[in-house]
């Protein structure tokens, strides 16, 4: 057996030494056949790109080449040569095949042809061996990735807020339990209620809607902070925009007004789309070719235009000139109402033709921790709009008096005694501060072209499903 | 009013522009007064270091400077120039004060004098401010910054599994259910079980335990993969190693062999020492002082020394002389035991002085997933032993051959059925494989040198803790 170390296509494929032997390790993706040779196409997960291995018959044993069907795991070593063949610029001239893993095509779920995404749903354990959840996957990684980078560049402290929590004032949504309690026989009060004294943490306990009222804490104190963490909301959304388990990423910064929160939110989201324009861009032509053939013309769309800031007062005025000029939408517009997405999207795409920033939104429909503007009717918050997707992003300045937040506190119901810990950040060395909310999944449906949320998050979780 | 951009603390020390105006905004740390002269030391939570403000009476509403008391916020514009005094290079000449919010003396819980650590984990949501937890929490920042950089760079992918699971079947520890249900009143079967099917995955659901296998399902697409997010534990363990909560990096990578895996492991964690040094070294030295004075000496001591790798058999053996030569250990030795960290500590601290790699554990007292050795008693375990913490890494090759599999779910209790996804990853294009587990909060005592792990997360939930 040849002993060589393993390359990675990837790396084969960006600096390719042709003339020299290399091995390469990954699963077979399709094996075509022509007069005594056989082209292997190898995928080992690294890019979007396989690798194809000629193999001469005649220097292999036929038991063996059976075998090498799609989804068989294979180790190759062989000379990497230019391609004769169109598709590919190297090939590798195969001298050694050894097989780890057959792949029974009676039974293998991901054969040559084209799957439904609801089938790769299903088979979501396997799908990230597929092109298209490969790519998405390969980006989610980069998003990720240049998240961090962005905050730290900037002297941001990643701040880990927790998941299961007792505070359930902020009023986001449905909230998951989490109990140790045996359901079936839980233990009572004399007055037959729920003892949950007995539970683990000593009381009820649920799963974060939102790591902001933690993360106004240590902005605080640290000066600029950021979570990136997974979110809960048990509402039973059964669409392609919502997920009962999702990734959020929420800054705060002490210090930063509404203007500076507008700033960082238009700086942070384009320099992610053009992280993935830069270090994607294989994997963003795969998808602007099967997925969504305006995918990358909109990705540099939003990179190169300024962001229209107006209030939601100026946005309702234009939706209302819009219908009475007969533009029909679905839900109704007026001052006060909560804009849909359609009405998020007129501005967008149909009237300024780049990415919206809408400010000073009515109180009511917004939380109860928001700056309350003079007016005494509106709130400093800022709902970043883009295309195809509506909001992305939803942030506000914070409102930093103590006696005004308690006031908005009693108006809408929130337990100032529950919350004394927040409403501390008021009473001790109070600060303006800002920060904003991104759903991770939100901005891959933007940046993959994706058209349902369960694609773009490798395991789903939804109403009815917890599968793997 | 000066209007000047302001410029964080740690900006100035490390490039102090002496002569020019600047402004900082943060919060009081300490005043203290000297004939019509106060030195207010200003902390913003960029870094460790207070700066001084000078501040002139002369200059200053008396209301004003009676207000400036520990914890309030302020923003400050004045003079950098190199300081007279002692403990700073240089010091602001106070020319504005700006008060955002008093912090009354009367009620501000964090005043100069130190705090036990058990009343600042009362006040989890201001102990951030004081130096020790923003030195700990701006480390714990670096090392997942790291963390990330250091599998960026190696073509590893970021990839995020569920929370929220139906699989019970790993066994790694107890579990916290999820649920929607109303557990005072649930819906029922007619023979009077719970219906889980009116839950809100259709089935009962618990909080992950660990990664791994939905890790196993990445790897054997993407090639290599790591995790990096929360998991959970309901064991009624009230010690300062064990949260109920705690964050977890489980790297996973095909074609990885168990040595491949110890390379990996060693380089992981030497590199992560290695950035605290190098990016954390005012708030380690700070660490140092005051929490553990041999901290930099033990963090300097691993990078350097090459990790000592040997069987458990081996190990027991050591630990066997050892005993008969009369050393004392609390729980007894013998093959087949589980190590327990008196032992793991012996071996690194009194044997051999330096980190240790154990490995070939036997099977019995190691999950069901690992590779069997061809002895019939063994499995390609591999734990990594620290100074001070003891096992800080658990990791494994991974058995690939299905058949092996089975038979060790059949012999352990694994559900097949259930676990079939799983078994999928053996069934279609099979690979060598290994992966380990790191504690991210293990990794933290270590590198912070604190006692308690309550003491490295932001709100730690523990057996009837879940404030904040």
């Amino acid at each position: 057996m040849i002993q060589m170390e393993r390359t990675k296509i990837v790396d084969i494929l960006i600096a390719p030494e042709v003339g020299s032997d290399v091995n390469i390790k990954g699963w077979v993706r399709t094996k075509r056949g022509s007069k005594g040779i056989s082209f292997v196409a190898v995928n080992d997960g690294s890019c979007i790109h396989n690798l194809q291995v000629v193999v001469d018959h005649q220097s292999f044993d036929e038991e063996l080449l059976k075998k090498i069907t799609t989804g068989a795991s294979v180790s190759i070593t062989g000379l990497l040569t230019e391609s004769q063949g169109k598709g590919q610029s190297v090939e590798i001239q195969a001298k050694e095949i050894l097989l780890y893993g057959e792949a029974d095509p009676m039974t293998y779920p991901l054969q040559k042809k084209g799957h439904g995404m609801e089938f790769l749903r299903e088979i979501a354990h396997l799908r990230p061996r597929t092109n298209t959840f490969g790519a998405v996957f390969r980006i989610r990684h980069h998003m990720a990735i240049a998240i961090h980078k962005f905050f730290h560049e900037r002297g941001f402290f990643y701040f880990h807020t927790p998941l299961i929590t007792a505070s359930d004032a902020e009023g986001a949504g449905a909230m998951f339990e989490v109990t140790t309690l045996n359901i079936d026989n839980p233990p009572r009060h004399e007055d037959g209620t729920v003892d949950y004294s007995e539970d683990f943490f000593g009381r009820r306990t649920n799963l974060t809607v939102s790591g902001q009222l933690e993360g106004e804490l240590a902005a605080t104190a640290l000066g600029a902070i950021y979570t990136f963490g997974p979110t809960f909301r048990a509402e039973n959304s059964n669409t392609p925009r919502h997920l009962a388990e999702f990734w959020m990423i929420e800054p705060e910064i002490a210090f930063y007004d509404i203007v500076d929160n507008m700033n960082l939110a238009e700086e942070f989201i384009k320099y992610l789309v053009q992280w993935a324009l830069d270090n994607c861009r294989d994997d963003l032509e795969f998808l602007n070719n099967m997925i969504d053939k305006e995918l990358i013309a909109r990705l540099e769309s939003v990179v190169s235009k300024e962001f229209k800031r107006l209030t939601y007062t100026e946005g309702v005025k234009i939706l209302e000139d819009a219908v009475a000029k007969g533009h029909k939408f679905e839900y109704p517009v007026f001052w006060g109402a909560d804009l849909a997405s359609e009405h998020e999207r007129y501005l967008v795409e149909n009237h300024f033709k780049t990415p919206v920033i809408l400010t000073d939104y009515p109180a009511e429909i917004k939380a109860f921790y928001m700056k309350q503007n003079e007016d005494g009717k509106t709130v400093r918050a800022m709902d970043v709009l883009f295309p195809k997707i509506g909001e992305i992003i939803g942030g506000s300045q914070r409102e930093e008096s103590y006696e005004k937040l308690v006031r908005r506190c009693d108006e809408t119901g929130v337990p100032t005694k529950e919350m004394s810990w927040y409403l501390d950040t008021r009473r001790f060395g109070t600060v303006p501060h800002s920060g904003f909310g991104l759903g991770f999944e939100r901005l891959l449906l933007f940046v993959t072209g994706m058209g349902n949320i369960r694609d773009v998050i490798p395991f789903p979780r939804t109403p009815n499903n917890a599968d793997f």
